[in-house]
This record gives C-alpha cells, structure tokens and sequence, in this order.
C-alpha cells in the first residue's frame, strides 16, 4: 500500500514538474534550451537518449549557485577566523596579510592577492581535525551575514538554480558541485542546502593526514594546497573524483571554462551554460574586467560554440528564494 | 502500468531477499553479524536507525572483492603492457626491471620491490590520455586470463561478497571501493562486475594534465604518484573523496587497518569486517606472513575489538560465481 501511495505521489510530482519545472526562470532562449535538452536525453528510443547512470551534471558554486560579491564568501570566513584565532597569534599583530585585516584595512589585507588570501586560509584551517573544522564552518554559517544584503550566506543561493538541480535529478541526472573553493568549506551545508551529498561535492584541497591523537583516529588538515580546482584544475578533478566526464556543465567565469571545454568534447548530446551577472539591481553586473568571477574569454567561446547564456537580469524572475 | 510492474517486481525481489539475501553465506556467525546490523540500521524509529544518506560502506577491491594471487591482478596487466610496448622502447632490453621481465624472470623483475613496480607502472600507464588508458584495460580484460586458474580476471570475483554488495544496496547503502589499486584500472569495469560506478570508486591516483591536442581537450596520465591508496592513505581519500565517515567497512590486509578503525571509532552502529583468505584448496591460504595482503596486526585489532572475521573456507559455501 505504501509503495502504491508512492506511485501516486511520483505521477503527481511528475505532473506537477510538466506543468512548469523552472517557475523562476522567463520563458526566454536559456529556459527552452535546458528543457529541450532535458527532454531529449531523457526519451527511450530517441537517438539522444543518455542512460541515467551517465546523466552526469557539474555545477560551478561560487557566482553560478550562490553568489560571490564582493568577496568570495570562504573569504568572510576566513576574515572572521583570523579575528577569532588573534588572540593565540600574538606575531599576527605585526605580520601582513593578517596586521592590516586585524585592524580593519581590508583593502590592504587582500592586496597582496592570492598568496596573501591562502597564507590566511592555510593559517586558519590548518591543524583543526577536520571534524573541528566542519563545526566552524556549521557554527559561523548560522550567524554570519552578508555586509551589502544582510542575510544568511545560505539564503543567498539562486532559485532559478535551485529549481534547476531539482528539475535534474527528477530527470534522473546526478548533479556534482566542482568549485575553487575548498571542499571542505562546501561539504557541511551543500545536501541541506542544494541536495547534493557530500561525496558529490568537488573542491580545492588541503593536505590532510590521518593519526590517532589519545588513541583515537583523526584527519588533521595541513598547511599545503593538494589541489586548486580552478581553470585546468577542473576537468581534472573531474576524472579524479568523479571518474566520468559530464554531459553538462554550469558555470559563470573564466575559471570555469575548461570544465566547458570538457564537457562539450564529448561525444552525443552536450550542454553548457554560463550564468552571465548581469543584474546590478538584484545582485551584481560584472563580466570581463571584475577581478572576482571575471568572464571574458569564456564569454567569446559560449558565442563561438553556441552554448546557453543566461542573463540574470532578463531570464530570471527571481534571484533568491 | 509500467510503474506497477515495478511495484510487483520490487516486491517479488524484496520477498526473495527475504528468503535468504546471502545465499553463498553459511549459516555462521559472519553472516548473521551482517544481517543484523543492517537490520539494526535500517529499522525505522530504532536508536541505531541510520538515515539512507549515512549509510556508506567501503570495500577493499584486491583479497577482499577479488583474488589477489599469486600477485596483484594489476601488475599481470603491467606486465602485459610491458611486453606490447617493449618495440617502442629499445632501451627496456637492458634497463631492469623491463630487461628481467622481458626475459621472462618474474622472480628478478619484481625483486625491486614497489619502487620497481611503480616505475613500470609509471613507464607503461603515463603519457597515454584517460580514453586510450581505459581502452587499454578494457582491451586487456577481455582476453587475459589468470595463469593458475585460467578464468578471466574479472570472473575471479568472489560471490558471497556480489551477494553482499547487492544486500547492502537493496538495504539503501551507497557501496564504495576503497583500493590501493589504481582507480583509472578499476573504473572501466565496476559497474558492470561490482554495480559500482566510476564516482564510487576510491584508490591510488597519478598526476593528471589537461590539454588542447589538434584543439581537442584531452586529459593526459603524468609519470607521477599522487596519492598511495593504502593504509593512512584510505582514511585519507575517503574524507577527500567521500567527505564522510563510513558505517561500515570491508577489508582484508594490514593495509586496510586504518579504515577498518577510522570507520568504527565513529559514534553509532558501525561494522567492521575481515575476510580471512583460509582455504587453499579453491582458493589461496595466506595471512600473517604473506607478501601480498598480509593480514597480521590486523587480525590482532580484529580480536580485540569484536571485528567480524570471515574464514573463507568455513564461512562460505562458494568461492567464485
């Protein structure tokens, strides 16, 4: 009887998702070009047709499902563990990048670019057993929020996306984050947040090493970067962890364009699209000179190859839930 | 009315499970200690219960799904590919280990130790990209055959643990491999042998490069080890490519000891299980001073701590399907 009411439900869902599986988005070109595809990897017997097991669908994280203005959000994370960890860090009050960020001169603190940033980051999470970090980033998650919007970070995911990942899955798609940030930063909120299990997250990463402290086994993080999962960093991460390559791929920056590239390569039906910010009014309007998302080259190859564009500002009727 | 089909035939399944999910298992303690932790774990409303998405279990891959004798399965590959490649390399015919393996001289060949192992390793996979590495391995396991028991490699799988596989996925486990073997060797045929797929398998990884070759993207296998799927090393690569803690692990060497401990020193129901290689008749008898998969300090934990330790010759009724 359970399996019968089951039955029920799953045909109601369905019909449900026919009536409109993407109520945020407007009925414009990037809407159509995602059903369509949809629809025809999905029909048995079509020539298109994709078994499910190979209905493999990446997505970039930071300004593709949740935004990235005017910082990275890891990175008003790791602003705020600095300021917590000072205290035990005398030197921090004279050493840069951490001195200037302590006293409030951000601009400063991020000049020194990457390699100031992962000076701090590797400083702030390294030597945590990686449960400790997990309640860091669960603990700050929950009352950290944004500077300009004032929300949670979480609530400021897009809803066009959301409905996309569900629209998906209920397509029998598995859908996987590859993102720069560190995936251990991703992994705490991403199945409560977007459905998508830790083991299906992929991210940049840290030395981690495996010791038993009290006679108990820990995974202590270390000071050096394993992988950036940037650029060409993601096709690889791809093969490495996910082992298949996708048959679509999301993105919205230059350093997403690789993970495109691979992606389309394929043989059969490919998709890629681009989340172009384009809404100054509702997020952010940036493209190719932004020094956070910068979309340029990748903007060129999705004329040259056709893939799907999505402009924030006249495709989606919503941006968060 | 397919749906209801479905419904029939997953109850029909469900009844046969009932019957007896483990068929090539003796009524003896292993089995039973299966049976009821995942009855414990899956009963709604029990302490014990475990939500579907925590339930992952890890799986050893050489002595623990498959044979592992007289040597590794891939090293047999390795060798093969030593010998089809020899004309392109000249200079094999004096440089060991090639020389001695060319020669015929395993015993000689394989004297180096890992170090020589890996750099045949490293000389036969490296340079080729992801698609003609698996090819390869596709190619080869369809016509090699074990030079003892003349089956195909792949058909050296060991049934109780298929039984088991199958029991735990019908119970709403994710089921992983957790191997020291190379992943790109394992991947092209674990869905098919296993029903585990690409993203679901964990093990030994070399370096990676993506490039354009005539404007094609390819990714390219590096001469280098990037990570060692063995002992410390499992812990290690289930958080980074599982990113959570398994409920229960399988193995069958010291070089699983540490995921057996890292999987039960967490809270909950946990099961640990050693299969112990007993039976020299149908297949190999070897334990604490065996070269390949020596299970000796393991062994040891395993009594101390209550593990589950399978005697293959007494606690299965089957070896091979």
């Amino acid at each position: 009887m359970k399996k019968f009411l089951m039955v029920i439900a799953a045909f109601l869902a369905s019909t449900a998702w026919a009536a409109d599986p993407l109520p945020s988005w407007s009925d414009t070109g990037p809407k159509k070009a995602i059903i369509q595809f949809v629809e025809k990897v999905t029909k048995q017997g079509s020539p298109d047709f994709v078994p499910a097991a190979e209905r493999i669908a990446t997505f970039d994280n930071d300004g593709t499902l949740w935004s990235e203005q005017p910082l990275y959000f890891q990175l008003f994370f790791v602003v705020d563990r600095v300021k917590a960890l000072a205290p035990k860090h005398p030197e921090w009050k004279t050493q840069e990048p951490f001195a200037a960020l302590l006293k409030g001169d951000m601009k400063k603190a991020l000049a020194g670019g990457e390699r100031g940033l992962l000076e701090m980051v590797m400083a702030t999470h390294a030597g945590m057993t990686t449960e400790e970090f997990e309640k860091s980033v669960t603990d700050w998650l929950a009352t950290a929020k944004h500077p300009k919007t004032g929300k949670a970070f979480t609530a400021m995911v897009y809803q066009p996306m959301l409905e996309l990942l569900t629209y998906l899955r209920a397509n029998g798609f598995k859908t996987f984050i590859v993102s720069g940030g560190g995936i251990e930063f991703m992994r705490p909120w991403t199945e409560k947040v977007y459905g998508i299990p830790p083991e299906q997250v992929v991210g940049s990463t840290g030395g981690l090493k495996y010791e038993l402290r009290n006679g108990k086994p820990v995974i202590v993080k270390l000071p050096q970067l394993v992988h950036n999962d940037d650029k060409e960093g993601k096709p690889v991460a791809i093969q490495r962890q996910i082992g298949r390559r996708p048959i679509a791929a999301f993105g919205n920056s230059d350093g997403d364009l690789q993970m495109l590239q691979w992606t389309t390569a394929g043989s059969g039906p490919r998709f890629a699209l681009y989340v172009h910010h384009t809404d100054a009014e509702r997020e952010w309007a940036y493209d190719r000179k932004s020094h956070i998302g910068k979309l340029d080259k990748g903007l060129d190859e999705a004329k040259t190859n056709g893939w799907t564009v999505v402009s924030m500002k006249d495709d989606w009727k919503k941006i968060y839930p």
